[in-house]
């Protein structure tokens, strides 16, 4: 059995009990129930996925995973190949973005190269585990093969559970590779039906040319593979990316092991549609950070069945939208352990509830 | 002159150097230009308020008024008023969300009593500004008499003036009072001529039939009072206050010491509609925390021109939302602060801007 397969043996649905436990907590405290709206609901979430309550928020992680893409070779990005390596470096540096974030959040990013085209220098921070130095151009026939596109999973299920000894108790899903908005679109077309068009956006700025170019781009590669959409890893491989692959093993694997996965945005969100095409019960394991500004990024929150936290009209990538939710989940978690009750502030409850107050 | 008329005679505009400072500080930064949304929009803010690129962010203070309504009479809260000095205690222990999500956001929080009705035990932390012990019942004449209403609003002022002599250098609306969205309810009405129906909701949580005796003390108190939208401290009188009358005075001497004034939900709405009006000018120094699960909070920032940055069906009150997107600056000020630029960090810019890597 591989790794794989081994992981998508493991059952893990949320737990009812922790579940009950956090709602019974949340409306003991001084506050008219469900007055805390969405932040309640987001400590629910924690309790039930982890089964525990309070949930455990000590090291939260932020898994960036980095590749690059053969399609670039159909000018669909604003900027060059060669900024994927370049950012990765920035990564390790804790210049980027995502690091910044992270850092608010009081989260650990760690980054991986798992199909990146330039040499990266060794760095202690850098996991490496390159599976190909980009994949190959979709529109002229398959990204990956289906066993690079395993391994790449594999590769995530691993990071996962290394940074679980490590005691990650939450998992965030981050990425970069120039390029890979147009492989998330493809494969968001490919697994939900949508129209090529109304999944395709500006990704990290293209212009309206730039945009033409990468619906036409989706549109060949689709045409030159035609994945199966029944076949999630059929679909993966030929329109897919490698760190694309490797956060459908993050998701996964977080799932798998009860850490709640905060997805970011479109490309994280396409990963997440092809990991619960290949198991459906870890959708309860998911929590959408925000609302992408990217266009295709709605249809997959709607085929998640996913309300974003957060609506900022971001479009970055990194894990960004993922480190400010985590931001956000720490603040739940504090609410819920924080917070005196009526009982312990003596503040009387509803006029018309004897008895909550207690 | 009076306390007011001297603030209100201050002019502080945006500071559009700073602005274009902080636009070109972002677009060098590694990440394409504009892709993290509202939380780049809302550092350029932060920098035209304060007049300061990058802008300080080291001592954020949330002002939590508290008073009492006589309005209660009618039955239009779940709570009984006993509750609004339980929770100013709880306030000063450190219980209540606000404590818990300041701390969060690494804010402060100023307690002060603009008019609650129970005796308050003196404590270190409590600024005791009673105007009145409550409210007069707006539905059988006016709130406040007009000098109460400028007392209160110069409470708020002072209190404003106090903490910045301290360091406060941003400025989050915050309140308790049971019956304190009822009087926001007219306000509103009043103000912007919306239907009392669709600004009057449920507030900590009526059922139906205690929506339905809000809406008639709403009503009620603006035929009993009749006051003159085109006078906002008549109206502000009339059916607001202490703690809204308060937050006036916080939020226009916030605008015109410059700093940035952080509005948490529909209460702080209410007040922002009266400030204003008293003096247009201060638009551009605030800022909409998050957008409220309270009905007529919507109409509220149509109004003030303010889209909220957060909406996570929060009805709480007391600052929670503030201080949330207190913790939401402090990550766009991270960004502006922290991040690497293209050139720092040796990546490349645009492909179709070259330059844009210098």
């Amino acid at each position: 059995m591989t790794a794989l397969q081994k992981l998508l043996s493991i059952v893990a649905l949320p737990d009812a009990g922790a579940e009950v436990e956090a709602r019974r907590r949340l409306d003991q405290l001084t506050k008219p129930p469900g007055s805390l709206g969405r932040l309640e609901e987001l400590v629910v979430r924690l309790c039930a996925i982890s089964g525990a309550c309070p949930p455990s928020l000590r090291d939260p992680v932020i898994f960036t995973l980095a590749a690059d893409h053969g399609v670039v070779a159909q000018g669909v990005s604003a900027y060059p190949q060669i900024v994927t390596s370049q950012m990765v470096e920035n990564f390790l540096r804790g210049g980027a973005a995502v690091n910044v974030l992270a850092r608010h959040a009081g989260a650990r990013v760690v980054v991986a190269d798992l199909g990146v085209a330039a040499p990266l220098p060794s760095h202690p921070g850098l996991r490496s585990s390159k599976v190909a130095p980009g994949t190959m151009d979709m529109t002229r026939g398959p990204a990956m093969t289906r066993a690079e596109a395993v391994q790449a999973v594999e590769v995530g299920i691993a990071l996962v559970e290394a940074e679980r000894g490590r005691g990650a108790d939450l998992v965030g899903t981050g990425e970069m590779g120039i390029g890979n908005t147009t492989a998330a679109s493809a494969l968001v077309a490919a697994l939900t039906g949508a129209s090529v068009e109304s999944v395709t956006g500006p990704g990290t700025g293209v212009d309206a040319e730039g945009r033409r170019r990468k619906i036409e781009a989706v549109r060949r590669a689709l045409e030159a593979n035609r994945p199966d959409p029944a076949d999630a890893l059929d679909t993966l491989a030929k329109v897919g990316g490698f760190e694309i692959a490797g956060l459908v093993g993050v998701i996964l694997a977080g799932a798998a092991y009860r850490l709640p996965v905060v997805l970011d945005g479109f490309i994280a969100g396409a990963a997440a549609l092809v990991a619960v095409r290949l198991k459906p019960g870890i959708r309860g394991a998911l929590l959408a950070a925000h609302r992408s500004s990217e266009p295709g990024h709605a249809r997959v929150l709607e085929d998640l069945g996913l309300e974003a936290y957060l609506d900022l009209r971001m479009r970055l990538g990194e894990g960004t939208g993922a480190a400010l939710c985590i931001s956000l989940a720490r603040a739940a978690c504090s609410m819920l352990n924080e917070m005196a009750t009526f009982k312990s502030a003596g503040v009387t409850g509803r006029a018309d509830q004897s008895g909550a107050a207690g």
